[in-house]
């Protein structure tokens, strides 16, 4: 059984579109960096006159066309000396999952752009696109979740099973399996990106990890997801829905520290690292405010929420969790803060 | 301003998924055709490993599988015995405007597919795709319609104002003046797909045309069409819309003669034409059923009737087109029938 966190489509104050400009943050802040690294380490023949690209995990925009148009942007700029640049085509692939809403993310293509749009529906945790076929690939805050949830955690019955809904408080046992399964993940989608991307060709990773030392409790991701935890606890404790469902409901999100998402690049061996950096932004990481915080949750875990328990239950457990931000915001304003990453990675 | 029409996605008996299967029936008539034409004409290099292949106006499926499905078998079939056939891969691009329904097509893909798969949204008179990319590309029943009205057609004060929704009854001018656009239409999908077809590659047409000197009043297509204008009068008289935007109302609807097309593709001088083929399959054209001949108003001209005049006026002549269809059903036998092809184009 593989998991899956598919963001919610379409406008709206409640939207993904409303809810990700704090992640479209993080590819402006890093265009100067993106554009070095695309000048300096790309290393690729342009003599076919076509430039493929893609984003993996592109949701249903607009921060995908933003980080695709910062990387053509930056080929073009490489590449505006040689002779055939007038000719050069760029095609771009957008992939997410086959859940993804790809009717909005095709409506709303930028009119004016400079390139021809594929769709790519498929789980990038396996290939997704021909071999030795792709030239720049970038992936954007795609890489925080495991496939699935270690199944000793899932089991009342194992020594390991674990009463949260998250690794957040729990045991040191229970929080390797899902540094486990994460390696497991991340090096599929590495495996599978290296056979994608022609020799000299770059992956682009944008996303936020944890500094090195600190655990998901101490940080705002982690102390949401323990607010959802306990507002479903209270629910379930009112009746509202069934305790041994919820005992076995574990949330699939795992921000890896540095030297962890490092390390697993290294043992894969298909990349050279060629930036490993934190990348700090105007817009920081995310707003003390009680709404966005608790709409994070309504955009990334409402869907499972709704889908397990009913709609019911999720708008009542959003209600709970509004409440417990609230509450906690001081100790929320103390939480340590993520790394927002980029990572520059060249196919050996 | 562009018209087009975009088939009802989804499922259920009038969904243009259940109502589709007459038109899926021709591609399984011309298999044995497809595959020879493929097997004796088709002339690119594999070494690249990878072959590419695309249906220009897919819908939402599930006919565009079958399709896209015969010409992988037929292009394995012609390479096993190359000694790389076991690493060759294929990208299958799906196309269609931006309308249509891809989050429908992306969750029917065939799982056990040996392509990768990707939606190219935009209009197939222009390019969707790279230069020099494509191997394969096949359009089925997408070229029928042209892609605006001729605006002296529309033009109550124009001395070629076409009173009716169609030219099917009409005056020589109104036909030339629509035929004039279909050239400009089909030379503009031509021209595209010759840019992106390397030399040697392949584009099938299938779909159905008039046999030469059969007047589009003559078929079955052109009777349920002056129902479709005739119920509309008749509610327009009863004052439920306005019979000046009616006046102004037609559609692009447009079936060419067979030498018609045969000549616009032979003055466009970038293909051979390798088969021009009339092809009979067992459900015929249309079957004699006022049900399903009324269902396609539904999926083809329903969504324009409920844009411009709203759904119930939509439901309205639904009702009135489907009285008609019954009354006049000994004279719908009596159609003339029109011509369903493959053809075979080779990229010079």
């Amino acid at each position: 059984m593989s998991t899956s966190f598919t963001m919610i489509g379409g406008e709206g104050p409640n939207s993904y579109r409303d809810h990700s400009k704090y992640q479209g943050a993080l590819v402006v802040a890093s265009k100067e960096k993106i554009n070095e690294a695309i000048s300096t380490k790309l290393d690729i023949d342009i003599t076919s006159n076509l430039v493929n690209i893609a984003d993996f995990g592109c949701s249903s925009g607009p921060n995908t066309f933003t980080a695709v148009q910062t990387l053509l942007d930056a080929v073009e700029n490489k590449y505006k000396k040689e002779s055939n640049i007038e000719g050069i085509e760029f095609q771009v692939f957008f992939n997410d999952s086959s859940n993804n809403d790809f009717n909005t993310l095709f409506k709303t293509l930028p009119p004016a752009r400079r390139y021809f749009a594929a769709g790519v529906p498929g789980s990038f945790f396996g290939r997704v696109l021909p071999i030795n076929s792709l030239h720049l690939g970038v992936s954007a805050y795609s890489l925080h979740f495991v496939s699935k949830i270690p199944k000793e955690i899932k089991d009342r019955d194992s020594p390991v099973w674990n009463k949260d809904i998250h690794c957040s408080g729990s045991s040191k046992e229970v929080a390797k399996l899902y540094l486990d399964q994460y390696k497991i993940d991340v090096g599929s989608f590495l495996n599978a990106r290296a056979q994608e991307l022609v020799s000299g060709g770059l992956l682009l990773l944008l996303g936020s990890c944890r500094p090195n030392g600190v655990q998901m409790f101490e940080t705002v991701e982690g102390m949401m997801i323990d607010f959802i935890g306990a507002s479903l606890n209270e629910i379930a404790n009112q009746g509202l829905i069934d305790q041994q469902k919820l005992d076995t409901f574990k949330l699939p999100i795992y921000a890896p520290q540095a030297d962890e998402l490092k390390q697993i690049i290294e043992d894969n061996g298909c990349f050279t690292v060629e930036v490993f950096e934190k990348i700090s932004h105007a817009m920081g990481e995310f707003p003390l405010d009680p709404e966005f915080l608790t709409v994070s949750f309504k955009v990334t875990v409402g869907g499972s929420v709704a889908s397990l328990f009913g709609q019911d239950a999720m708008e009542k457990t959003y209600e709970l969790v509004k409440e417990k931000t609230q509450e906690m915001l001081p100790q929320i304003a103390k939480a340590k803060p993520g790394m927002q990453y980029l990572i520059v990675l060249r196919r050996n």
